[in-house]
């Protein structure tokens, strides 16, 4: 980012976000002061303030090591107790050029042509103590205002001048910025259990997927344990699905032009997806398909199969259904973006009358789900439109008007709290979106409620009512639980990969004392599979503790293990996944325990949780 | 089929089918000289045996509508019983065309002609009575062999001479014929039977599934009710699997042409796949993608995404994977022949000492699938290669014997008949195919289970064996339920639509004696809805006997009558579909037996079965 950017991003924000951002951007030239004392004739790149911190990009004429961080921080430590003030001048760009001209900085020089080139009539400079540089600001007044002991340099990485391969690699130093030692603690305390749970990484060791080249990016294979987690997740949807009266379909991946066409999605979501089959014959080309980058069209067409009449409405069609957008190959990272997703969805077909009641019976399938996962920490948002952007939004106001206001009733007389957010409403209609942070507090939408009165129209969707005249039905689009990727990116990380026993891709191993005793193991897991709990006997040719450690380290939440006594007794001694506790009960007990809770979906915390 | 092909065909024969044969093929020409009396001047076209009779082809001066059937038959009947021979006339072809040339029939003469034009020397005549026909046999040798009571006059129909339809349209006069009275009344019945128990009409009566021409041709979209049947097949297969030690996995639905080129499906294989993905950058190819057509390739690949030790195998990989297969249009027909379908797939990688116990798993498994849908009737067949056909079959003798020997005594252990089919064997080895036939007998293979020992190589698929050599696996191929799409339109022909209650879109339907009963039927309801049976309540604006009626209609397996005292009593009258018997039996009792029901995969069977 250039530093007039930054500039203009500064101006929107709160004063405690402007102020952190002041001292980033402030850290970065004291950090480019810090350096160019420790290597005299280095050549400045550019400095911003970004996500938990700050870097600056240096020409060295000497390497800097990660070694030499302390040694830095440590000298950035006396520049801001000298009390030194951020200075700023402004010069016309001519005079501002032969300025920097004379500072022997040649990126500098590139970047100040380059604003003039843009026609930028005066050019700033930011001055405090004896270090200068062309700089919009802002900055803080003065280095009595940044905290010594929010900040620490991070890393030290490469990156070319303007990000571009063509131009020279620059050293880029990294730092963290916050406001109080406290947050600068807890951010790296959270960015290590990030980095412990990254989901590539517990992806790996836990056997759960693989992304193979020659399948294809972004197209992940997913192995067998992970895919008892989309197994066990597919589940229970369908089970609270069932409850909540929807009915299943089943629609193929692709389909002709024709379709999207309809949709619309061609040709204005053309780039998102991928290429076209074209089918030809004698040279003619006599039909192109698509692989289906959204489930709706598909779901609307099994809608208008039949006559709908009032009666059968709300129809409430799911699918978890697997759609292909053609992502960037260079934006594709693990399960958090892809080219293949099997997303949760559904669409509801109702009355007018109807949609509220199916906003609210929905707003509490959507806590009872999310419970069940106890992610708590998620904000709900209501995106409504902008009358004034007549582009954006289908053209009929009263239907706006109508729907924004049911969907704020449900909101409010469910007693949820959400926040607005004005002009963010999809071209058809308002929605309700689902927000949840990770743990390095980057929020995703994982769950969506739209309304939809656009795709009856587009579809020719109909039903007959009570007075058997022919009805366009509006039409709810929803996922609660976002697609396998995501929600399951996110249980890893959530989980740290030590899934609850509902859930874990192994529900319970046995270890015995010796190996005398496996065949009582064995007779016991096969009662458990009896029940299709997921149940093994760890019978490798290794010691007891060994398997222990195993089990540790694959995080299998339930160690049974098998003594003499145990065997002779038809007990078994339970220990749970780091938990201190361990008891010595009846096999059948155990059971039972553990029967009811998969049932229960219950969560068995570790003991430091 | 022209004569001289049908000639060819008859040689083939058993002797009974032979006699069957000529027997339809005469009565093609007994049909042709009725209708020619009672049509003078008709011009012949084409006269062959078909599968359940024979047809004839006719330009006709006056038409022929289906109530002149039965005179034809009459009239037929009485040449029958003139004795008249089937004598036989060879001449050289110059002359066998002055003769027809004389007969003034065209058709004949440019059919002649074109033989003639072939270079066949001679060409040969029928003649029974005073009808001759251009014919190279074989026939009965008189008109005293064709049983009387054995054939039936069956439909009238339009076809263009020659099947091209740039041709006249002729009338073609279809009939059927066999060797007795009963077994003509038997076809005729099973065909009425098919006829009810299509299973494109009742997908359509049942809501089971729609194929709609703008999503595609053979891309059927599965409705709720259908989708019912697929999602209890897939339980059904869940826990079978679990209980013979399978994981399951989830993989893409398409892949880069390099995995397909790894694998040999291109370009062997490429004209029975969708058209390619052609990804292009600034008009430079840079990725290409094809849908899959199997799902082998992705599982061997998730197979080697991990080292692989002795001690993992066997592995049992499992998917229902939707695959994508571009039939000819033409060839489309509803479930039968789609070009979306999933699959009931696994691979199983084993090493060569564990396949005959695998083999042997696999038939037991066999059996408890087909057990569960009554199909008896199926034949094995053992398909062995042909070390002739060098070019048709991998090269290595050794393997070939004893892995054809290993499925041979497999079977013999299990005395299992079966019958072996020479030279039918796959590429990559041998294969043992379950054959099932429709209720008008045609064969379809239904499940499969085949010894791959050549994906080990062009995959390089590797385990380490116990002394930490690198070996390749076996793999063996298997796919009892077929697809969903050929099983579920067999289970709705076999079933008549009738499905057994766990099986049912609809398990249980409520009717009342009056509306005001209505609440004590929900609650009902209810309860069982809490045990995830699909039960309903009908609620529609119409009398008792019509609910009873549609209900039969819809084929639900259990109608359960709430009148006043059953309200009062908390009980339940349960009728079953199309028996006699009707129980009035606590709510309670009635649950706990349904669950059963449902648990065990019975099959109530109507009265008439």
């Amino acid at each position: 980012m250039q530093d007039h950017e930054i500039a203009r991003e500064a101006e929107s924000m709160s004063a405690e976000s402007r102020r952190l951002y002041c001292i980033r951007h402030s850290l970065a030239h004291v950090l480019a002061q810090a350096v160019v004392e420790l290597r005299p004739g280095t050549k400045l790149g550019f400095g911003p303030p970004v996500e938990h911190g700050f870097y600056y990009d240096f020409d060295l004429p000497e390497p800097i090591a990660v070694e030499d961080l302390p040694k830095l921080e440590k000298r950035m430590r006396q520049i801001l107790r000298s009390r030194e003030g951020f200075v700023r001048e402004e010069l016309p760009a001519v005079d501002a050029i032969a300025k920097i001209a004379a500072m022997g900085q040649p990126f500098k020089d590139e970047a100040a042509a380059d604003l003039a080139s843009k026609g930028v009539g005066t050019i700033s400079f930011y001055m405090s103590g004896p270090f200068i540089d062309m700089c919009e600001g802002p900055h803080v007044r003065s280095t009595d205002e940044i905290p010594s002991d929010a900040f620490k340099l991070d890393s030290i990485a490469g990156a070319y001048w303007r990000g571009d391969e063509k131009n020279k690699m620059l050293t880029r130093i990294y730092g963290l910025a916050f406001l109080t030692k406290e947050k600068l603690a807890d951010y790296i305390e959270r960015r290590k259990l990030a980095m412990e749970r990254d989901h590539r990484k517990l992806g790996r060791e836990l056997d759960l997927f693989h992304i193979d080249d020659e399948v294809g990016k972004g197209l992940p294979l997913w192995l067998p344990n992970g895919t008892v987690l989309r197994d066990e997740i597919e589940k229970l949807a369908k089970e609270v699905e069932f409850r909540y009266g929807y009915s299943r379909i089943a629609t193929p991946h692709l389909a002709k032009q024709e379709l999207f066409y309809r949709s619309g999605h061609l040709p204005y979501y053309k780039e998102s997806m991928f290429p076209p089959m074209r089918v030809e014959e004698e040279g003619q080309e006599v039909e192109v398909f698509y692989l289906k980058p959204m489930n709706c069209p598909h779901h609307h067409m099994a809608y208008r199969s039949r006559p709908r009449s009032y009666r059968d409405l709300p129809l409430r069609f799911a699918e978890y259904g697997s759609v292909y957008r053609f992502e960037k190959s260079g934006e594709l990272a693990g399960l958090l973006r892809v080219r293949g997703m099997t997303m949760h969805d559904a669409h509801i077909y109702c009355t007018e009358d109807q949609v509220k009641a199916e906003v609210t019976s929905l707003m509490k399938m959507y806590k009872e789900l999310y419970d069940v996962f106890e992610l708590g920490g998620y904000t709900i948002r209501l995106s409504t439109h902008d009358p004034a952007h007549r582009e954006k939004y289908h053209d009929n106001e009263d239907i706006w008007t109508e729907s924004e206001r049911i969907l704020r009733e449900s909101l409010r007389e469910l007693a949820i709290p959400f926040v607005e957010g004005f002009d963010e409403a999809a071209f058809y209609g308002p929605k309700i979106d689902f927000q949840m942070a990770n743990l390095l507090g980057r929020e995703e939408t994982m769950g969506t409620i739209q309304l939809d009165y656009m795709s009856r129209e587009r579809f020719e969707l109909r039903y007959i009512d009570e007075h058997g005249q022919e009805i366009g039905p509006a039409v709810i689009h929803r996922a609660p639980l976002s697609t396998h990727e995501r929600m399951i990116s996110y249980l890893i990380e959530r989980y740290g990969g030590a899934f609850p026993t509902w859930l874990a891709p192994v529900q319970a191993v046995f270890v015995t004392i010796n190996d005398d005793l496996l065949d009582a193991a064995y007779q016991m897991r096969d009662r458990l599979r009896a029940d299709f709990i997921r149940a093994k006997v760890d019978d490798a040719p290794h010691s007891f503790n060994k398997k222990i450690r195993n089990a540790t380290v694959t995080k299998v939440p339930i160690v049974l293990v098998i003594g003499p006594r145990e065997a002779e007794t038809g007990e078994v001694t339970v220990r749970r996944y780091r938990r201190k506790e361990q008891r010595t009960v009846p096999f059948d007990v155990f059971r039972e325990e553990v029967l009811a809770e998969i049932r229960a979906r219950t969560h068995v915390k570790p003991d430091e949780d």
